[in-house]
């Protein structure tokens, strides 16, 4: 299965493509990140991040969108922004009949590191061992972003399953 | 100038247009509620209140976008659902270059009861007055979102100039 995961944020929105099956090679499709200058009107930030995600959706089709389940005990600030970011994610994949997973930051470590506090560093150099990479996706953003794809696929096969049935059946009803 | 003010939710988005100018009556062109179920998937929520903001609009074409500012000193669900909604309503807007502007709870409530702490029937009772309706609106978000639009009308003429321009510069620079 094909996973495009976003790793939210209104300054640096990760994106990484990542197809495979869990319990085989994986293979990275593309990974980048979609930046919006901080001075500018969160209005348009959040039209810039809609352009950005519209363009890597159109480009690698993924069966799936896996965002960062956003929570508010880290700072206010980053927090709102994070959360806004993510909305426009999700908005543009569930438009297009994508379903949309959502994992914690701590799901994310275990799934690639075995430990759900690793840091940046440690999820970098696993997703470079993992996705055969010659050296660390940068920013972190970008190789978080590929740490989410590759934890949905390895963690819940039969969870993608049903995901897809229940987003085909809303798009359906949509389209009826 | 014709503001439509949002009072973001998940659950209940408020929606109120206003039109008019500081020092004179103003007029309520529609009021209501975006909705969506709290047992649906958060992407197909936001689709929804999308949908609800383009209808909106589509209907009123108001000429600037006055928005609930979201803090997250309140319940952390909540806070992260009224982001998501907050953000799906500035993309809407400033996606076809309306000017989105926020206004903190406290300054919308300070501008339509002369307190920064009345309660909500206080607010409810002001804007039914303000805008010379037979009853309060129901529920209590379409009555915020009137308030929010009554509230910038009369804080900030010359800022709205000021945004206009900005948002019509920032409009010609993608349409070129």
């Amino acid at each position: 299965m094909r996973v495009l995961g976003v790793d939210p944020g209104l300054t640096r929105c990760g994106i990484g493509v990542v197809e495979g099956v869990a319990g085989r090679p994986l293979a990275m499709l593309g990974v980048g990140v979609v930046r919006t200058p901080a001075d500018a009107d969160i209005g348009h930030r959040l039209v810039a991040i809609e352009r950005g995600m519209e363009e890597w959706l159109d480009e690698h089709r993924p069966e799936l969108v896996a965002v960062e389940r956003v929570f508010s005990q880290h700072n206010v600030r980053t927090v709102m922004g994070t959360a806004q970011a993510s909305a426009v994610a999700m908005l543009c994949a569930s438009r297009r009949g994508i379903p949309v997973a959502l994992h914690t930051p701590s799901e994310v470590k275990a799934a690639v590191t075995g430990s759900g506090r690793a840091d940046k560093a440690q999820v970098g150099a696993m997703v470079t061992r993992i996705l055969r990479l010659a050296a660390p996706p940068r920013p972190a953003d970008a190789a978080d972003a590929l740490a989410l794809a590759i934890c949905h696929i390895w963690r819940a096969p039969a969870h993608n399953r049903l995901q897809q049935a229940v987003a085909q059946h809303a798009l359906k009803g949509r389209t009826a």
